[in-house]
């Protein structure tokens, strides 16, 4: 017996794998604190668990394959509300947009095609591109350009004859950069000039700290309707990550039968969760408001903390809730290990998730993390604390330096 | 831009690509008895639902990516019951049965690998295999064998040097085939001599109904624990297809490792359905009682009507709640069309899922449905009455066979 190829070419998760760690750091009575996954801690609103109370089918019945038709309706709704039509084939409700990924790469991608995708990224796209064989030509960015990455020669230079698509992630997870409404139009040129697929992974798009950026979508263009395709989740807008529920959302016809086919083939998404999720969408507009008011605050009190820090290079994340930074210390994954195996201050530990895996260029990363600024005001002041302090005594016992910085 | 090969390779459901025209004729105001999707309509226990209502948490957050610990230990308990040991790594919790056979293909096929699957099969299988590349290896069988396929040499005859698995539904869907002892000890032996997994798709184990088979399941062969992977799932033995929880159940460790990585890559499994899943193996086993008994006399109602049918080759089935038959029409799937768009008897229609996506071979299953047993007893006396009428006006107006059969 053998594992497929593909599988061998995927990593465990890195903001997962040290999770046996913090088991046993936890069973040892540490206190952890978890900047490693995006699991906001708002609370969920209260719609979604009065719908699921209510519901008095006594069969739990499979749904449509292609999602609810009451969600659809709500999610046809929203996106009315960004100033954008959609059809009602246009949406297909998956299972997060975790599943939405899979089907897209699923149905768009063969054995060694290429996605552009700039690096940085979310892990987790290197398994949904991988689980269809193809490959992640990845746009390189740096730390001290605020991991900016749209600019058109960069990017063209990244096609090949095998380019099937370009991902971004918008705003960026881990990164926190948001495009602009020229960087989007050039983005968006690129694709149609080129006749590549277009996905744009915009689950936080709620998620943006300055005005000028509104609540960006790519859907707004009209002309490239065929190449787009909008990935799409409640779990971050709504802090409803437990629902499970997102969407593919396109135009192109023959993507929306490529990927009704793998929704068919497994036949419905939880059924009570997309009766929640459609409540959810009834929440007024002040419930974001209030959510990045929230985060905001947040991502300000992790960015001074950690331009206290002396060596960490940081630039301010405008969307999602992560930062990426590069920490003066000599790998990022054996650091973490340390802080969960070695290391307390009054008892307390930081978790966040390294950088390596957010790369697909070996050596890129090494020292860099991603924080997830998840956690209430005092609890994010007190990780930062926790993080300054792990730094400090990592550089003194493990990496020798006597100075007070690396830089120092 | 392009659709994958892979997905050009899948076909749209057999059991729900007819879902537009039912409800057209819906709308017209046609009565359909649909027996087109096992989707049971049994109550699903009330455990369920009581637990989802109870659930207080305030943020819907993800659950563990391979689950949540009191669902796997909920299985663990179930399975103990049935005498098999599992480990909690042993079981990963997925999306439905479809999702743990979507990540066992990923892990174990690479492009053109092939697997032995008997046919009529659960067309969605072609979705999974596909879906990574693999290739499906048909293992022939005929109605007037009821369909059995466990003879060795039929079997090995398959084996080529690109096999990766065998994988066997038991008991049967669409066929309601279920194995003996000795079948399933001669089918573990050919995996573990060829070194092959075995993949047992058991989700219809409850519901067998001869005594003598008990609850069958391979996982009491402990000579082929690396070989063996049970797809599993809440939806049919507890009436709870829309709580989408299913499982990979392995011990061998490679794959364990390789399934989990796709579970990290989605996250989690939704949080509440996992909660109400791990209540349903509260239920005791007067609850499995029942809904065999139901499904029994339920089966019995289908053969004797369809053994009324003039033409019809059907054999008893001996679990799930399928049965497989040939009836006396050219073309199933045309006779589905005719039935929604052409005929009524007395505003009633029926819906089956047409034979030949059943089938890998061209040409096989043209005249052969699949009818799901998972109506009341009187809505099935009525949906076979009106399946003998269909039969009878469509092999009169369409077929121009003018004696009462085309048999007769």
């Amino acid at each position: 017996m053998q594992i497929s190829i593909n599988a061998n070419r995927c990593e465990p998760s890195p903001m997962r794998k040290f999770h046996p760690l913090a088991v046993a750091a936890e069973k040892n009575g540490k206190k952890i604190y978890h900047l490693n996954i995006g699991q906001p801690d708002l609370e969920t609103p209260p719609a979604y668990y009065e719908t699921i109370r209510n519901f008095n089918q006594k069969t739990l019945a499979y749904d449509a394959s292609p999602g609810n038709p009451l969600l659809i309706d709500a999610i046809r709704k929203y996106y009315a509300g960004l100033g954008v039509s959609l059809e009602p084939n246009d949406v297909l409700v998956t299972t997060g947009g975790s599943e939405a990924l899979l089907l897209t790469c699923l149905s768009i991608l063969d054995p060694y095609t290429e996605v552009i995708i700039p690096e940085p990224y979310y892990p987790n796209y290197t398994t949904f591109v991988h689980a269809a064989g193809g490959v992640i030509r990845a746009l390189p960015t740096n730390p001290w350009e605020g991991y900016r990455y749209a600019q058109r020669e960069r990017i063209e230079s990244q096609i090949t004859r095998n380019t099937r698509a370009i991902l971004i992630t918008n705003p960026g997870n881990p990164t926190g950069v948001v495009l602009d409404q020229d960087e989007m139009r050039m983005i968006a040129d690129i694709a149609k000039e080129h006749d590549l697929f277009l996905i744009c992974d915009e689950v936080y798009r709620e998620f943006c700290y300055d005005d000028k950026f509104g609540v960006p979508t790519m859907a707004r263009f009209d002309d490239i309707q065929d190449n787009l395709v909008i990935i799409d989740s409640v779990s971050k807008r709504f802090s409803a990550c437990g629902a499970r529920v997102g969407a593919v959302i396109t135009k192109n016809k023959e993507l929306q039968q490529a990927v009704l086919k793998f929704c068919q083939s497994r036949l419905s998404v939880a059924t009570i969760d997309q009766q929640g999720a459609a409540a959810l969408y009834s929440v007024g507009t002040e419930f974001f408001q209030r959510s990045k008011a929230e985060y905001r605050r947040r991502r300000d009190t992790v960015i001074s903390g950690l331009r206290r820090i002396p060596g960490v290079v940081v630039e301010e994340p405008m969307g999602a809730f992560y930062v990426m930074a590069s920490l003066p210390v000599d790998d990022s994954d054996k650091f973490q290990k340390w802080l969960l195996q070695e290391f307390d201050d009054h008892g307390d530990t930081v978790m966040f998730a390294p950088g390596a895996p957010f790369y697909e260029t070996p050596g890129k990363g090494i020292n860099e993390v991603r924080i997830a600024y998840v956690l209430k005001q005092q609890d994010l002041e007190r990780a930062m604390e926790v993080l300054a302090a792990g730094i400090a005594a990592y550089q003194k016992k493990v990496m020798h330096v006597t100075s007070p910085s690396i830089d120092g």
